[in-house]
């Protein structure tokens, strides 16, 4: 239950950091506010044995601010904020919000784009792996305050749930969905 | 030619609001960082004599402090800052951007979405429409200082072009390209 939402001006933010960036383009003097935000990455998971896709659902603050619901259906991911590959951290996501141990080498490559060009520009990069429960070692969750729910969507329900406006999901998700129906010609 | 880029702490945002999100969610305080972004519409264009799909090629400043290069290729979009219905905010971005006149009817709704959740939560309502050249009755390239380049991307190579990791993109124009090959069986 979510209670008491109070919104005030951000003074000094730890993780939002608000940037001027200005600049001369083609000879003429020009300025954009910006955030810097860390790069990311996401996850595909498609779990075998129940023939569904492995979602994370959670509550976001700042979706709620936009449609008072606040649960967003996500892949698993991660920020990139410590000394290890894209890959690794991939791993150790899939690990603490989903509770499956993944070998590195399951971990396969989709692409790289850029989220929130207008204002932020920071990088996802996008991996897939399968899993089954034999893989499922720890209760997942998320680590610390963080409250997330695991979610398996059948796949057969999959191409529904992408254009099912009552859950709240991100670009990424929808075109990680594509990238699987694509390749298994669903 | 971008030269003398400078990037400031931001004091004072127009358009960036920095916020602090405070909460109970069952039973615990918890608080969250977040940035109040408008909401956007984004329309993914197909020019039917050139069989190609028409793209915004830009600069975007905070992608270019990822990147050093700055320039996307995104779909034709704009906010939502004013008092008009989505479709018509659509409408106009086509003919300010991109330069073609379509009629209201002839945009089609794909689906809407939410962006950047972790940090905006903001709301993209993504279109599709065809053009052709028939329709093309102004130059295009944005209003005031946005200096935009419209881009004939041929089908034949949009697949291609989704896993290029070259041209820097958004996973809304990934999605929208798979929402276009998957209804035309392509």
């Amino acid at each position: 239950m979510i209670e008491n939402i109070q919104i005030e001006p951000l003074k000094s933010g730890k993780f939002i950091k608000p940037v001027h960036i200005k600049y001369r383009h083609d000879g003429k003097d020009l300025s954009w506010e910006a955030v810097k935000a860390h790069d990311s990455v996401a996850v595909l998971l498609y779990h075998r044995e129940y023939e569904s896709f492995l979602l994370v659902k959670q509550f976001r603050p700042p979706v709620y601010l936009n449609n008072s619901d606040g649960y967003t259906y996500e892949l698993c991911a991660g920020i990139v904020d410590k000394p290890l590959s894209l890959k690794e951290i991939a791993k150790e996501e899939i690990l603490e919000e989903c509770g499956y141990d993944v070998s590195l080498d399951s971990i396969e490559k989709i692409t790289t784009f850029y989220t929130s060009v207008g204002f932020a520009g920071s990088k996802q990069t996008l991996y897939f792996t399968e899993v089954d429960e034999s893989m499922h070692t720890e209760d997942g969750g998320g680590i610390g305050v963080e409250k997330i729910e695991v979610v398996k969507l059948p796949l057969k329900e999959a191409k529904d749930f992408i254009y099912n406006e009552s859950y709240a999901k991100t670009p990424g998700l929808m075109f990680a969905f594509m990238w699987f129906f694509s390749k298994n010609k669903i």
